[in-house]
């Protein structure tokens, strides 16, 4: 523990180390930086226990820097404890291109890094997400091997963000005792003064979610660490406010919105090296501040190596459970579940919707892979998400699988985020498709961090009938391929659900989307194959009598329109072949000549969906035809919807013979050909 | 004011037509209409202050439902109160095709209907924004012609979400104090009890926001009103908190999750009958009851009409002025003004951001154009949404034209879109194009209300630099171009940007988004040209010398690599022209002939935008040439993440040539020609 002069020292190298990277970057935010370094050195010299050396050790206490803007404080503290990924040339090069010292902290650029953070109020539900699972985990292993706390550094405007109420109200809800929330109470954002746009008062708030509550001064290290240590005793999670000065200790910028985003200038920090008595050069810190905090990073090697001896005494199987799901290997028994179970349905067929395909396959799932944690945004019926075998998780159970997040579908994404950045378990939650918009901050993160976030998102069209066009996603599943590093998967039938969770579930870096069917469609795929067909994104479900005159391409609920359509147009002798679409981030990964073998000149392409055409160009060209979406849906019922649409067989059929009456193949290829 | 028996039946009717159109229907929610009866019957006949004959009244109070998934609710109340466009063979047809009586409400369907609603919470935000422009219109045009009330009613899922946290928390801090939220306190949701995953106090909750709040038994008609008595006295937006039990009064299922979101059924029904005392077959209201609601639908008449007398005596410059601006008019200057800029625009030529152009843009129309209120999600310097003319708009002086929304995209969204539904103003809103992810819920109902809701998203690209990929929005055109009915703006210079914002203006059923640049871009439109060429989506910018034998597509802040392009182009003799393409929306409702003199198959086509492909397949063709992203961007300074990520003129020049060189174009077309 260091105090006093010492300590302060030790929390001015985080304010010129930020304030001097930020001027040498001509970018960045030093005002953060400069008011909580006060809050960080507490915190990391008195109360985190984690070890630098060994910055994935799994029962570290987490750190999520939730107003990610002010990204030199961690980078700063990450130089200082001895982390090796982020030395001085790393800050050195702050912002610039290849740095791991970004311009928001970036997960996987540099060990220490928990999430990536910028977005604002993301953290708080990444935090929450972490306390989730560390309480999960520590019902499932012991005590003595997960017991670790979660702290999270928050701004005025993580506070502001909607998503900070869900997910505070939730960790109220479950009593996260070890969530930590300290406030940058500095009263100041981008446009002013925060009393421009807010009156909240946030302690009473927090306190209304079920949350304890402490102030202390945020320049008074004692009073932040009295505070702490409080907040630690609580037995609710703990907002502590810290009250601060933005840009503290410069000279006219301090306190004021000035200091918040840009470089404060030479003439201000000149000011400053002599206001806070620090007489070094730019990215000089005396060897006996960086002595004290190298020294403080160690505090917890013993607790560590004790930790050790802990897990090495655990008994042979539940060591080699925790090992497991801390690497992310899944159970060796999952790929024979889930190839019964396809052999299982070629016998049943069941005629079913892809949302109960998806029940039974979690069923499956849920029995061989102890580490998932399944829950909704309060569809829980409807999203099917919920399994036999699967408790709650609530405050009484926190060895259970089951969440309720209530509705909030934006802290749901978020605190799987949480939950999947933590490791050990493997997080998947339920709403409807078209909730996905409430959604997608937080969705965009998990496929820029690449991690295994699974999103249920049922209703997956005007399929869903009388609730109409708010509750129907026509433009949602173009908006959710748009992502890059997401797999989008609108499986057709059970088999193709099954190959889809068997991805998600494999996919460790890069999340997944099922898009899954309200109403029942029939048993497509009654072939016997072992290999995941899915997984290729695009492949032939229905081939064509001798050479193709037409590709039918479709996904998920159309597929079945796709091999009607094929059957009356084979009649007419049409040779026809459906390939089922169940993923595009998937087939653009395959290799140019498996793509090709779909995308040729020769063959009349056409696209069913009932989705609006953005995107398909890719695969049917700028001719090719489209039977889908191109406006909102309505309310009615589902099969008058597809007919008021025109998404049908009989649509499919006559725009198919019109288009080759006008284009006789035998005289010319497909004008456009693609 | 009706009360006691009478007013008990009169609440009973809501509750039969509501049970028995959902199970006419066999689909729908029965659970909040029943339990809401006692709440809205007092509401409309002792509190609200409308006229069915005129329902667009614009003193009127609003009625938002927020709880929209209860619609028989409202549809109920429609037909009793004697709006005209809801009857009983609407009704009779709830749910079905065609009906106005759509599954959830739908803005424009019904006279009465104030908003559309389902997707939880944001008809709070909507409320809020209709309190605003109620405030600011009443501060124009004198608390004698603007003086009315807006009533939410809200359920537990409102609540949970988290854009109600922004919305409620702004409303207190503007003290609106004529809004008042009526919760339908029910304890449940579709999973179960609220209490499975929420313990927040949400009294305490709303007055840590600011609010008064008040409690009642939501059965008690006289309690409800006394409730509803204190709230309108109340100097601050006002929590009626309503203790209801869903499905009130059937038999088996009331106070469950089974009464929320599916038909009774014919025996709990009946049943019903049995317990309410309600002897009348479906769809049959005594004669009694409906007199009774028709003449409380008329209770205001009177207060309508002295209004139409105080409007009157208006001097003749703010009667027009307040008619004008109702009827969402233009004043007649602006056209003029729009004009006058491009043509100084011609000569002054300027070299600035789209940001910028946008502030200069906004200059003009906020002089011109009174009833524009502007605001930021607390990045008003960045948005460059804040013009010299216009003053905060806050508790202290609600006539001003300028709202810091705080960081609160979400609510921001929705407020903007009550704004507009409640008239006499015209919102705009900014925030990074990064964040519309946090606003997508409200964005999409703007366009499905085909309303005039102007999105202002700057920091368009990778070109926003340092603050990295977290910020960098690369799939978000895209994503939002995918949403119907919304025009999706890019422009590339000055005077695009002031074409775009005269669009915006004009456009009265299709909500805007402006996406603009953070860094400079030179002017590029030096032509002179009264005619909004914007307006047509995508135009010829530069033509070829002869025959196209090259058509480069760009948007933004890339038209000038276009432009640069096709001079190094023009130089080897490869005629090439620029297409500017600020909008596809627009792009795609030109006649097909226009379409076709940029879609033909002569020339070989290049899209260049910082963004995703996805989507331009359509105007360049699967084998048409694109220079943008296909990731994520990076942390790093502009010209450095340009060069990068390759979106420069030698990459547009060299893919040129080589696919030149690969397809001479006196042998052949294009391969795929589109």
């Amino acid at each position: 523990m260091t105090t006093g002069e010492t300590a302060r020292d030790m929390a001015n190298a985080i304010r010129f180390l930020s304030a001097d990277a930020v001027e040498n970057a001509a970018s960045g935010h030093p005002g953060l930086p400069l008011g909580a370094a006060d809050i960080a050195t507490v915190l990391m010299t008195r109360f985190m226990t984690f070890d630098p050396t060994q910055p994935d050790w799994p029962n570290r206490d987490r750190f999520v820097f939730s107003a990610g803007h002010g990204s030199m404080l961690l980078y700063s503290l990450l130089y200082l404890l001895g982390y090796k990924d982020i030395g001085l040339d790393e800050i050195r090069t702050f912002r610039r291109l290849g740095s791991k010292a970004a311009g928001h902290p970036e997960y996987g650029h540099a060990a220490g890094i928990e999430t990536t953070t910028g977005p604002l109020g993301q953290g708080i539900a990444n935090a929450v997400g972490m306390a989730i699972a560390e309480r999960h985990l520590s019902a499932r292993f012991g005590e003595d091997i997960v017991d670790h706390r979660t702290y999270v550094l928050a701004g005025d405007g993580c506070l502001m963000e909607g998503i900070s109420q869900e997910a505070i109200s939730l960790a109220g809800h479950l009593k996260l005792s070890k969530l930590v929330v300290l406030w940058d109470d500095n009263g100041i954002t981008i446009d002013g003064k925060v009393s421009l746009a807010d009156s909240t008062d946030q302690i009473a708030r927090f306190e209304a979610c079920g949350w304890s509550t402490f102030t202390c001064d945020g320049h008074d290290q004692e009073e932040i660490a009295a505070a702490l240590e409080a907040a630690n005793a609580s037995d609710r999670p703990s907002l502590v406010a810290c009250r601060t000065t933005i840009g503290f200790g410069a000279s006219t910028k301090a306190g004021t919105a000035k200091a918040h985003g840009s470089p404060l200038g030479t003439d201000e920090i000149k000011a400053m090296r002599e206001t806070l008595g620090w007489p070094h050069e730019p990215f000089e810190i005396p060897a006996t501040i960086v002595d004290q905090w190298r020294i403080a990073g160690l505090r917890s090697s013993a607790a560590r190596r004790t930790w050790d001896q802990k897990l090495s005494s655990l008994d042979a199987v539940q060591r080699g459970e925790f090992d497991r799901v801390h690497r992310g290997d899944l159970p060796s028994g999952l790929k024979q579940g889930i190839e019964r179970a396809k052999r299982e349905a070629n016998e049943t067929r069941p005629d079913i919707a892809t949302r109960k395909s998806s029940e039974l396959s979690l069923a499956i799932i849920n029995e061989l892979v102890p580490e998932t944690i399944g829950g909704s945004a309060d569809l829980t019926g409807s999203n099917n998400t919920l399994t036999g075998s699967l408790e709650r998780l609530d405050a009484d159970n926190y060895g259970g699988r089951y969440l309720h997040y209530g509705i909030r579908e934006h802290a749901m994404a978020g605190i799987m985020n949480g939950m999947a950045l933590h490791g050990g378990v493997i997080p998947y939650g339920g709403t409807f498709l078209v909730f996905s918009d409430y959604a997608r901050g937080a969705i965009r993160l998990s496929a820029l961090m690449g991690i295994r976030t699974i999103y249920v998102l049922t209703h997956d069209s005007i399929g869903l009938g009388e609730d109409g066009p708010t509750h129907q996603p026509v433009e949602h599943l173009a908006a959710l391929r748009a992502i890059p590093n997401l797999a989008v998967m609108r499986p057709a039938d059970y088999v193709e659900t099954l190959e889809c969770w068997d991805i998600a579930l494999q996919s460790r870096t890069m999340p997944s989307v099922l898009a899954l069917s309200r109403q029942n469609v029939p048993a497509l795929r009654t072939d016997q194959h072992d290999e995941n067909r899915s997984a290729r994104g695009a492949y032939e479900l229905a081939s064509a009598n001798g050479e193709a005159a037409v590709t039918l391409f479709a996904t998920g609920s159309e597929v079945q329109i796709a091999i009607e359509a094929k059957a009356v147009l084979d009649r007419d002798a049409i040779a026809t072949r459906v390939v089922s679409v169940p993923c595009f981030e998937l087939f653009e990964r395959q290799s140019e000549e498996y793509r090709a073998a779909f995308l040729d000149d020769r063959s009349l392409k056409v696209a069913i969906e009932a989705g609006v055409r953005q995107g398909w160009d890719a695969l049917i060209g700028r001719r090719g035809l489209f039977v889908g979406m191109d406006g909102f849906g309505a309310s009615g019922r589902a099969g008058e919807l597809y007919a008021h649409f025109g998404i049908t067989t009989d649509t499919v059929v006559s725009r198919v013979r019109a288009a080759l009456a006008a284009t006789p193949r035998a005289e010319a290829p497909q004008p456009d050909g693609s």
